[in-house]
């Protein structure tokens, strides 16, 4: 069996004492992301959950556009295949670095932004859900409960999903924050579940260009984040209509775009 | 001029009220990494020092063994060209993702730090230094009262470098912990001081596999985090006689390796 944490031990220094200890670590593995015979990616991810993650990695890369493309997937371990359907046309492409780049001005955040355009994620329609901020102010609450159980290391990242009224759907935890998104929603997409256009993502950390993009190709609504978000991430929220929440903690938060949708 | 800081606007929510205000961001930027004419990587990272970043990409990556192997490094707005001296022979199968597979056990943890060895990773010396718990107890402080001036967003990692004595040499911060690490190791490498053997690296955040590997290949021997390690850091530390430290902070810290270098 895959281990997510392991025991090794350690010297506890308090002030000048020290005492031999048990602790806790979080396990960081390789794991090979293929797309069938291709070998496309490898991510240093917490073991657990390979399917989804590989299932969400290709999906909110636009290369997968939902669970009715799939053939199948074969995990074994430290590797994940994914099979697409026959029929269906793959554009790896998307996955090289011209990604962020564009004619117009090379490499830079605008290119970033736009080359999301062009592959097709979508604009965040404007109309729904308004969530009241007593619920924005309970996540990390909710969320630290259900870590608890889990995350004894400090090492975890952890990605939750809550429906509009702050109940808690789904956590997963990765060495890896983009894991853990990524587990998340090659959760819900592989249930059919995506878009997830009524729900809402907290992370434990920092929102980057990477989570927006994300849950941008997820359908969400709002992103949630415990810690600050990067100019970037606030950017291409804001151009995609995302609602991004910083600094979500203490009974405070900050919104960077999209403040239409918190009461 | 590249900015590090963006103002941005938002709403701050406090309970049930909401202030305009401004805010603080951290920029987050795609960098272009080249190698000659050839394009290795994308990264996003915070604009500035984006020279010793590239510099300390290449030598953390094994690619590049010191400033006399340099021609030259062309910096332009979001992408840096490394030039190597025309005699010097360069695999550039190491960035490649064999980099974490043996034939024995495919791709594994083990495999990572086997990898290590074969390209060359130094292990540590185990003579030097010695360092007092003190000195160590002391290190995020310092850190805290240099950062003070510069992250203001809550946005950013930083890597500091120290003497055996506490005293600080260099900090940087970045979006991303490894671009901050870069930079470090880059601008000690691009100045003639690698290896660092008689110095000791602090990071801002946890402690994973790569940050381990960039230390080893500086020749640091003591890394410290203020957050928590992975078991593969860990392991790895452990492997090349590396000091590494864990929840360095609060007048406390844990010992997961190399502990006869610390008094």
């Amino acid at each position: 069996m895959t281990r997510s944490i392991l025991t090794v031990p350690v010297q506890k220094i308090d002030g000048q004492s020290s005492t031999p200890f048990q602790d806790l670590l979080a396990v960081e593995e390789p794991l090979e992301i293929r797309l069938g015979d291709k070998s496309v990616s490898i991510t240093m991810r917490t073991p657990g959950h390979d399917t989804e993650l590989a299932a969400g990695f290709f999906f909110t890369e636009g290369i997968l556009h939902g669970a009715q493309e799939l053939e199948g997937i074969d995990a074994a371990k430290n590797s994940v295949a994914v099979k697409l359907k026959p029929e269906v046309e793959i554009d790896l492409d998307r996955l090289e670095r011209h990604f962020y780049t564009t004619s117009s001005c090379g490499v830079c955040g605008k290119a970033s932004i736009e080359a999301l355009r062009v592959q097709g994620c979508p604009v965040i329609a404007a109309n729904w859900p308004v969530v009241n901020s007593s619920v924005i102010h309970d996540l990390p609450e909710i969320l630290r409960r259900d870590q608890s159980i889990f995350d004894r290391t400090g090492g975890l990242h952890a990605a939750a999903l809550f429906d509009g009224a702050g109940n808690l759907l789904m956590v997963r935890e990765d060495v890896g924050r983009h894991n853990a998104v990524d587990k998340v929603i090659g959760a819900q997409m592989l249930a059919g579940r995506t878009p997830l256009h009524d729900k809402l993502l907290l992370v434990s950390g920092r929102a980057s260009f990477e989570l927006v993009q994300k849950a941008l190709m997820a359908g969400l609504p709002i992103l949630a984040a415990v810690g600050a978000p990067s100019s970037l991430a606030a950017e291409t929220a804001h151009r995609f209509n995302l609602t991004l929440l910083g600094f979500v903690r203490d009974g405070r938060f900050n919104i960077y775009s999209g403040a239409s949708r918190i009461r």
